[in-house]
């Protein structure tokens, strides 16, 4: 292909991604600088809150994240996949009716890597979103492989007027070096950032009530200050968490009256409160 | 450039690649499906682990996980650069003579996220790899990126003579799914797998001596039974670990006598008994 059939190529793509997502009210990306922080189980709880708080079968999760695609175990939802007559792809449906479409779908099985090079790899992954028929949606969260690097920016400029980014990160310093690429990484890309999210923040020992901070503390916060962007809360460790994406079923429903899933609720909080927010500014426009 | 210079040139810098590792005796990558496992911890303190049973001056760090570098904080021998007369990038000195050449050194800042286009990236990182000139070394460990992309496929292709791969995990089931990818990407590349490390294996409360399975149990020992690779043993989790990382202090030499130091040598141990096998199968070769 030219450089030129490229760029058509790119656009078209675009084109039938946004007219898929032409129902979804909100579209919000959850991104972190490095793996292993905790996105993909916020991105899950994230939707199963806003889902029961109203939205009941109005949420969908685009599980973008094809080199450890993990949100359909969490949701209890691994190994289904669901094509319409018209060959659009037609999304499995979760615990509370939210809408799952997983880049693990479309891997051949889940022991194979993705070891696909780089603009193959893109062109499928691109293809597969743009078949996805989200239908009516109030929220779609999409979770973005880790990194700055190319495959997260590639998918990013392919999803059309994101409300903004929520960071994930850890609290530890060394981790903090990374959120800055993120930041920026969103930047570049002419997105908001909604702000950030410091996960695995501190643990108390369920027998003596001991505080550890076991990968540091404090780090989300003065980073939030430092970029001057919103610091939206403190998720603490619970072993349970952990427990429950293994087992497929979603932390906040498990376990409603944790420290964790206060302080998730409210970060959830924020986040609604952001959108009313937007949602006011476009109708002042 | 045409396919044929592409190819060309990727030959040639794989030849400088061979004559700059030249005199490094063994050559080990440690890699991980998921990120944000302790893949660089790892590194770094086997890195002093070898430097301190009777390599000192003779070990060196190739940190390669550009998108996330974080060896030379680790290490405390950040932001430092070495170039030599001929162009040659001469290693940074860090602790017990430890040579360290990380990607961080390449990029504009701290800040900067790496948003070049894959092709682009791919060939700027590997001239910066082929030019470095590691001199007289007993131990390479190279720091991949974690996933199973483009990106750690480009880098492992380049270098010769690997002496296999340790896979870094931590126990639970959703980073296992993961680990398979692993793996199989380093049987792709026909490197052997030394073993899998399950890193982040269980907390001990410091006040009262509970031990909790914040990541869950015995995820590392099930996989490396399935897969048929030994397994090298459970790093438990320990907060002085991330501390000193972020303090760029190396735990096992910080806290000599803890149950995670225990462990990690248990592990050094393999790994060199598993290096003095490759010895003599090379010599009766």
């Amino acid at each position: 292909m030219t450089d030129l059939e490229m760029i058509k190529r790119f656009q078209d793509t675009r084109k039938r991604v946004r007219e898929n997502m032409g129902k979804v009210k909100h579209k919000i990306a959850v991104i972190s600088g490095k793996g292993g922080v905790g996105k993909s189980t916020f991105t899950v709880n994230l939707a199963i809150a806003f889902a029961a708080k109203g939205h009941m079968e109005r949420v969908g999760i685009l599980d973008a994240d094809f080199h450890g695609p993990s949100v359909p175990k969490m949701l209890g939802a691994k190994g289904q996949m669901i094509q319409s007559d018209d060959g659009r792809i037609l999304p499995v449906i979760g615990p509370m009716g939210i809408r799952v479409v997983s880049t693990e779908f479309i891997l051949p099985d889940e022991n194979t890597p993705v070891i696909w090079r780089g603009p193959l790899k893109m062109n499928a992954i691109r293809d597969f979103l743009s078949e996805i028929s989200w239908g009516e949606l109030d929220f779609l969260l999409i979770d973005l492989p880790p990194g700055t690097g190319d495959e997260p920016l590639s998918i990013a400029q392919l999803l059309p007027d994101l409300d903004g980014v929520i960071v994930i990160t850890i609290p530890s310093q060394v981790s903090q070096l990374v959120v800055k690429k993120s930041v920026n990484f969103a930047r570049r890309l002419n997105l908001p950032v909604i702000g950030i999210v410091e996960n695995m923040s501190g643990f108390i020992c369920p027998n003596c009530g001991t505080k550890v901070d076991i990968f540091q503390a404090g780090g989300g916060r003065k980073i939030a200050e430092e970029l001057n962007i919103p610091f939206l809360g403190s998720i603490p460790i619970d072993q349970r968490i952990c427990e429950d994406a293994d087992n497929g079923k979603p932390f906040i429903l498990e376990h409603k009256y944790s420290p964790a899933t206060e302080a998730f609720m409210e970060i959830v909080d924020k986040i609604e409160k952001y959108l009313e927010a937007q949602d006011m500014l476009r109708e002042n426009s």
